[in-house]
C-alpha cells in the first residue's frame, strides 16, 4: 500500500478529518478517512490507580456521543510541552478523582481504533493512592468516582458490559500488572 | 448535563462528524464534536481465536492514519441485517485469516474512545480454530496473520508495545476467559 496524498477535509473546533489517497491492491486507487484531535495531538495518558485498600479508581463519566454514562479509567493528556506524561497522568487522576499518586510506573503504550484515529495511549500504574482533595473537573466533564476492589474487577466489568457501558481497556493492563508482579 | 441539539457538521464517504450543543456546569453552554461511521453504524465485532495448539490468531494490518502497521485482533462488522454478530465474527476471521471457527462464545460488549465515537465493540471467543483457506481481504486491507502462543501473549504485547504498535484490547479479554475457565 502506498500513500499518495493527505488532505484535511474538515476542520472543527476539536476534531479534524483527513483523507489519504492510497494505491491499494492491483494498482487500484483507494481513500481512507480518519480523524485527529486538535488538542491533545496524538498521545493520551491513562491511569490504573489502586488505593491502599486495593481498590481500583474508576470514573463514571457522561459521554455526549452516547448520551449516556460510561465507566473508564482516569485519563487525559499533557497540557504543556514541559509536563511529562507521568506528571500528566498524576495531575489528571488528582483533578478528576481527588486521589494523589506518589509512585507512578509506566506500563504500556498502545493504540486504540487505529483505523479511525492516529492516537497513542500511554498507561501508567500507581499503587497506594490516597484521597487528598475534591474533584476539579473541566466544565465539560461530569464524573462520579467509583472504587472497585481489585479482586472483583473482572466480575464488575462482566456485569457492566451487559449494557456495554464500560470501556474496553479497564482489564487490559491487569495481565501485565500480574506478569510484572506489581499487584 | 443536558443535550440541546445534535447537528451533522461534516459528511464524508465513510465518516460523519456531529456536534452536540450541551448545557454544562453552572448553566454554561458547551459543545461536543464526535464521529460516526456510515457503515458499520454503531457496532463492531472482534474475535479472540485460539488454534488447537493454543495460539492466538492476530493480524498485522496496515493502518493509513498512522502510515504504519499495527497488531490487532481480527475484527469487522455484520454486513447485512440478517447476519448475526456471531456469524459476522466467524466470517471476518475466515476472510481475514483463513481460520475457521466452529464454536463461538460471546465474551464482552464494551465501548472504546467513547468521547470520540458512539461505537460498541462485541467480543467473541473461538477455541480450536482450523486453517481451512486463504485470506480473502477487502482491497483496502493489507493483513499478515501472526500466531502467538497463548502462554507468551502478555510478553508479546509488552514487547510490541515498546513501539506502540499493538491495539489496547488484545489483553483485555484474557482475564475474562480465565475467569470463565474458557482457557
Amino acid at each position: 500500500m502506498k500513500i499518495i496524498k493527505t488532505e484535511k477535509i474538515f476542520g472543527g473546533k476539536f476534531l479534524n478529518v483527513f483523507r489519504k489517497n492510497l494505491i491499494i491492491k492491483n494498482e487500484k486507487m483507494g481513500i481512507w478517512e480518519y480523524v485527529e484531535y486538535n488538542n491533545p495531538p496524538r498521545r493520551a495518558v491513562i491511569m490504573f490507580a489502586l488505593t491502599k485498600n486495593r481498590e481500583v479508581v474508576l470514573e463514571k463519566i457522561f459521554r455526549a456521543p452516547r448520551e449516556d454514562y460510561t465507566i473508564e479509567l482516569p485519563a487525559g493528556s499533557a497540557h504543556t510541552e514541559e509536563e511529562t506524561e507521568a506528571e500528566a497522568a498524576k495531575r489528571e487522576l488528582l483533578e478528576e478523582t481527588g486521589f494523589l499518586a506518589k509512585k507512578i510506573t509506566p506500563i504500556l503504550s498502545v493504540v486504540s481504533l487505529p483505523g479511525l484515529i492516529n492516537l497513542e495511549l500511554v498507561y501508567f500504574f500507581a499503587p497506594d493512592v490516597e484521597l487528598v482533595g475534591q474533584q476539579e473537573c473541566d466544565d465539560e466533564e461530569e464524573i462520579e468516582v467509583i472504587k472497585v476492589p481489585l479482586d472483583n474487577l473482572v466480575d464488575f466489568v462482566i456485569e457492566q458490559s451487559k449494557t456495554a457501558k464500560v470501556e474496553n481497556d479497564i482489564l487490559s493492563v491487569l495481565p501485565i500488572l500480574r506478569k510484572k508482579k506489581l499487584i
